[in-house]
């Protein structure tokens, strides 16, 4: 199996000032492509480490892609490093890449000038990949057999830049190295914790073959995304083997899949929304707009989400939702009572066909009646009213998104039981 | 100086399903403290891997914290290979973290199994630093001078465990190493480019004394924090200087600075409404209750926030705003007019003395009139309405929060100018 390394080489992420995404990005790929990246790493801009670091990873990789450290000011040595590295004699000017700089400049109504210039500057043992959304260009260092036999590929830091290059990168290594095929698939699973998943699913799991490997990877908010991953063979087969193991887990699992495949659970709901037409609100307490920030972040959600009520305060149950002042004070405002009537209330409201509703004490402190962390949800639809209780020991930030999570799960619960 | 290196392991990340967020906060954490971070790594949940990596890191370093992989399932191995790595003769049982254990299941109203149980055995020689956030704990091995002369600090890979063990780490790390006394103290600015505040602040910057530093620390939501450290002497004399400092920096900056300290604009914003004594509400269109989210993160929000209505759709800006259609048919969705009305409808619909509201386009298209990443913010208080274009041109994701972190910052400055 082709093997990887990435590097990302900066101070600034080692002081924690950047968070690395551009290494997760490139990960996916190279794993999408049947590469297994063994390692990542992160190195400041110093000579020695940069070189120590880069040695080391081409005697191990076949393939080592760094970002990074390419800029035209001081602190950005990787360019000469690289040039040192790979015994190059000097520098020679890549007109394809001076062209772009130029007209980089150009767009920005800037002259060139010296520093921009040297951007084109590439050491004479490297091939260009030209970039077009920046001054940096890709270098692509192939070491023969006799040093690493590897191929280094160094792309520029700034995001969008870096994975910009990245199909460019691709079909390099498509062109000169032969590929397995890795098969990855998700189902993603809500309401159960990862031990009790683990004790359900064990005799399954023992009983894969040796050539499939589960991963848990728990989320507090999405739940659990289960991964069943196969190594190497013909991808038809491969699908249709991973499908069978799936069939088996799914009949374990029943409802508590929500997703058979990466799907976040708002993501779930609007596509079962979107599939019957139906339409959603909710009515917002302790959640505080976090359910309807969710439900908004996929794109497209106007076609089944018209809006929300988040009644904070007992005077907006009051006024806006409709709540008679006695049921609030007979009831208590976190109550299965209050719950139902905000997610009727905010349905008629806005006229919807689902609603869903939390009312509850995210934290710091709980009150006389409940403790922190207790939430109670209400859906309406159709065809009624349900409300759960739900309590959760967690800080205020985690409770409220775990209400938001447990929250969607029963509007998705309520669709589905709608549905049969 | 002393050097740390942080190691993340877990599959998960090396094929790029999981951005790795710990490394950079645990690298702040050191790097305030005034340690050095020579490196960071991800690594897989592979034996070899592990031990050679560590074995590696723990040579060159003073400090090792790994996260990750002490999970309760099969894919989880760490924890046996560092019982491998510290000579461990076997397990022993944490009564601590075993009372957290039982405390956790408990309080998700779960029995205890054989595999919970085990989240409390530790190998006989590491020391624990109990997790109260989760099932696994810290464990500390100190590996003597006639090893690797090294720490190594095992944290959980949940982003909200690992970094809520972090100040009992850095906590063990200030008892057994000497280290420096490093003061920070930062000052948030919102509403300015970097390079903008790099040229408006270049004299101060350059005036300032050698045992100073300042870091730019840009956040495309939070704005740019601005840290000023000083490096060793004596707390009350560099506390002195550092304020003294300040001055000049704030007198520049006016009303660009929204916090003396680490605060978010939600808090500021807050702070102010709870010293005034005034609440606020929002209507939100494209943000989708992002606005209402941020605030509600703070606690004791509820002390000038009541509530919000999101109105997505166009028929809840008419029913529950009391927009007139012809209103919106004129103007426009996106638009003043719109964003005005919003925000005057629900500081009258809520009842409350500010509000503020969002409609735009957050992605992924555009309008016939307006770019994806336009958005116009609305400001209502006791004083009149205002109104703000602003266009960015991000991702989905990104508009919304910058959208949501912009209409916090009129409502702020709205407020401050009432307050003049």
């Amino acid at each position: 199996m082709i093997q990887a390394s990435i590097c990302t080489i900066g101070d600034e992420i080692l002081i924690g000032q950047v968070i690395d995404t551009n290494s997760s990005r490139i990960a996916t790929a190279l794993e999408e492509a049947g590469i297994r990246v063994t390692r990542m790493l992160s190195i400041g801009d110093n000579r020695e480490e940069i070189l120590s670091n880069l040695r080391n990873e081409l005697e191990i990789n076949d393939i080592v892609i760094t970002t990074g450290g390419l800029g035209p000011t001081k602190d950005d040595i990787t360019k000469g490093v690289l040039a040192e590295l790979s015994g190059s004699k000097g520098y020679v000017e890549n007109p394809e890449q001076l062209a772009i700089v130029q007209q980089i400049l150009h767009s920005r109504g800037l002259d060139m000038l010296e520093i921009n210039r040297a951007q084109a500057l590439v050491p004479d043992r490297c091939e260009v990949i030209p970039n077009r959304l920046g001054t940096a260009p890709v270098m692509v260092f192939r070491f023969p057999e006799d040093t690493f036999g590897a191929t280094l590929f160094a792309l520029p830091g700034v995001p969008f830049e870096a994975i910009g290059a990245l199909p460019s990168v691709m079909e390099d290594i498509r062109a000169h190295y032969p590929l397995d095929h890795i098969l990855h698939h998700s189902v993603m699973v809500y309401g159960i914790a990862e031990s009790a998943l683990s004790e359900l699913i064990a005799p399954w799991e023992d009983a894969l073959p040796k050539d499939m490997h589960l991963a848990y990877l728990p989320n507090p908010v999405t739940g659990i995304r289960l991964r069943l991953s196969i190594y190497g063979g013909e991808e038809a087969e491969q699908k249709a083997r991973v499908q069978e193991q799936l069939k088996g887990l799914e009949a374990l699992l029943g409802e508590l899949v929500y997703s058979d495949g990466d799907d976040t659970l708002q993501a779930t709901v609007g596509r079962l929304l979107k599939a019957i037409g139906k339409t959603v609100s909710t009515a917002e307490s302790c959640t505080g707009g976090m359910i309807s920030h969710l439900i908004t972040s996929v794109p497209g959600a106007s076609a089944y989400y018209l809006g929300s009520v988040i009644s904070y305060a007992v005077s907006v149950k009051k006024n806006v939702l409709g709540i008679p002042a006695e049921t609030i004070q007979t009831a208590g405002v976190v109550s299965s009572t209050v719950a139902a009537a905000m997610a009727e209330g905010v349905r008629r409201t806005i006229g919807t066909d689902y609603a869903v509703s939390t009312t509850g004490l995210a934290g710091p402190d709980g009150d006389e009646f409940n403790p922190v962390g207790t939430v109670w949800i209400g859906v309406a639809g159709p065809n009624g009213t349900k409300t759960v209780k739900k309590i959760f020991k967690n800080d205020r930030k985690r409770n409220i998104e775990r209400f938001a999570a447990s929250a969607l799960d029963e509007l998705r619960k309520m669709i589905i039981s709608d549905l049969k």
